[in-house]
């Protein structure tokens, strides 16, 4: 990378999964995030649950060392953290691997931006019989049903101990991470589930290359190369995850390109299932594309949540998470019924 | 912009702040802001409060029309959110121009991340006489008192009607709405402070040379070359600010640079001051670069949070906000005493 005009001084390389872990430092805190998540799926498998990684959110590829810029991936990690709820309620227990600040489960319905939680609460002032004033919060009437229903869910989660969330930032963490998480959740073979829904950066760059400190502006134009992230997901399938249930997704802005590109990952990487979207009808419409006797079979959901009728629930306005979810437990069920296990 | 590999097939170009608004397209919301502002000016005129523009959050540069990548700059928005407190504290009416999801003012203190509210709120599950059960919500005591402050003082703040919330996402609309705002900010004249404390991007890609769609990896490594965003604060200084008292940030990670780049800035631009911090101290430690007599003067504000006492106040911890704004509250003051106002 250059601050100046001209050619960048240096090769472009390839990496392997292999040369980029043997190149690229691990996260600090990586031996402790194992850890928990030993503990955690240990106890799952006493308390014989299914478990999925769900991992949601962008990664970011910093361009300094000390950073001040990076490149990101568009996602405010909506898809993981509402499937996150469905797989709840559907009795997985949750490893939920998300980028920083992205959505999470449950807190997602009160965003600061869109429903503050502060709009929510009520102050109440009294004076007592010796003059000191006290106050207290309550929650808004109209707003309490609703609040009641996530908290309580909330609570239950936590109280049952089946979810467990980890934070990542760079697609150096992420890598690093997911490799580390596959092969804890190995332990639990085909009845461990990867719901691979975040944004991962197809591009890097290697710490190698990386300017120490902020790029100066005032030189001209920015030039900068990236090398391409390894494609992990077949040492994943073949390595890590040990007869795990693969979901990939497949996010594309030309809408041509999802069915090809669906079906030339599940040929590079032999795993479940490819959950293909379009970036503009992603909240309506997904495609399944899977591996079939006669070559491959694509199913698709479709949701309209304006003609839904309001109910009750938690989700006021459907969220086709559910019937995303609903899908792929179906399918997880069937193949763990069709195998030797 | 190309995924192979080799020299990009365009030329690079420099831009002035004229033909980047002569080029680049307004945000689609643009007019409906400018209307909210002035009406918010207009009030406050009226009720003879002075009004500071606060900038906060980063810009991204997206890299495809059909945004999924784009460039970033490191800001969480912790700087704005938290100085906005403190000028409505001192009798601001603020515009708080930030990034979409960074930090705002009063939520800030409940991040879903660090201090997740969910986690204040208890639930009490009743019986009637009739046997229907109903839930209410309370906060758990010990973290009430915390929140009844915080609360009193985001309800106080949209009674008064004194904070006026903007988003930007990319460099492009910011750019557009900073020229607008500060354009409606300037019939206040003098009692006028911009506070601008985003992380603006040195570099963008003007929208003839985006992508339409994804760029699609497994073509080799990625090129992207960059122009550079004009600088805008001379068009801010002498035409649309019309006398505001402006504050502008510099950040680096290599301390050397600070003092040397932030007197550039003052000659370049001629505006009041120049907050100059580094990245990895910047919550303990600025220094004011400001024109005087003898060239430049220089003032170093430091906190040390961990010697301070704990308070009963809002802010537990002391922030260097507190004596950010109130410095530049005082300066004001004389600026606006030294001018034939």
């Amino acid at each position: 990378m250059s601050a100046e005009g001209g050619t960048p001084a240096f090769e472009s390389s390839t990496f392997s999964a292999e040369s980029f872990f043997a190149t690229q430092p691990p996260p600090p805190d990586l031996e402790k995030s194992v850890v928990s998540v030993r503990e955690f799926v240990a106890r799952q498998i006493r308390e014989r649950r299914r478990v999925v990684l769900i991992t949601s959110g962008g990664t970011t590829v910093p361009l300094e060392l000390n950073v001040v810029r990076f490149l990101d991936n568009f996602s405010a990690g909506t898809r993981g953290a509402t499937s996150a709820e469905y797989f709840l309620d559907a009795g997985y227990a949750v490893i939920f691997m998300h980028r920083q600040f992205s959505l999470q489960p449950y807190s997602r319905h009160y965003s600061h931006s869109t429903n503050p939680f502060l709009d929510l609460l009520e102050i109440h002032s009294e004076s007592s019989s010796s003059g000191a004033r006290s106050s207290h919060i309550t929650v808004t009437p109209s707003k309490e049903a609703d609040l009641v229903e996530v908290l309580s869910r909330y609570k239950q989660v936590h109280a049952k101990g089946i979810l467990h969330t980890l934070t990542f930032v760079t697609v150096n963490d992420y890598l690093w991470l997911l490799r580390s998480v596959s092969h804890e959740l190995s332990r639990m073979g085909r009845r461990s589930m990867y719901y691979l829904a975040a944004a991962v950066s197809d591009f890097f760059l290697p710490r190698q290359k990386m300017s120490e400190h902020k790029i100066q502006s005032g030189k001209g134009s920015l030039h900068i190369e990236m090398d391409q992230v390894p494609k992990v997901l077949r040492s994943m399938v073949s390595e890590w995850s040990s007869g795990g249930f693969v979901v990939s997704f497949k996010l594309e802005t030309d809408s041509a390109l999802i069915i090809p590109k669906a079906r030339a990952a599940l040929e590079r990487y032999g795993h479940q299932v490819v959950i293909g979207n379009e970036l503009h009808n992603r909240k309506y419409q997904v495609v399944f594309v899977t591996p079939s006797e006669a070559g491959f079979s694509e199913t698709w959901l479709r949701i309209n949540p304006e003609t839904h009728p309001i109910t009750a629930s938690l989700h006021h306005v459907k969220e086709i998470e559910e019937d995303i979810v609903a899908e792929l437990v179906r399918r997880h069920d069937d193949w763990l019924g069709s195998s030797t296990e």
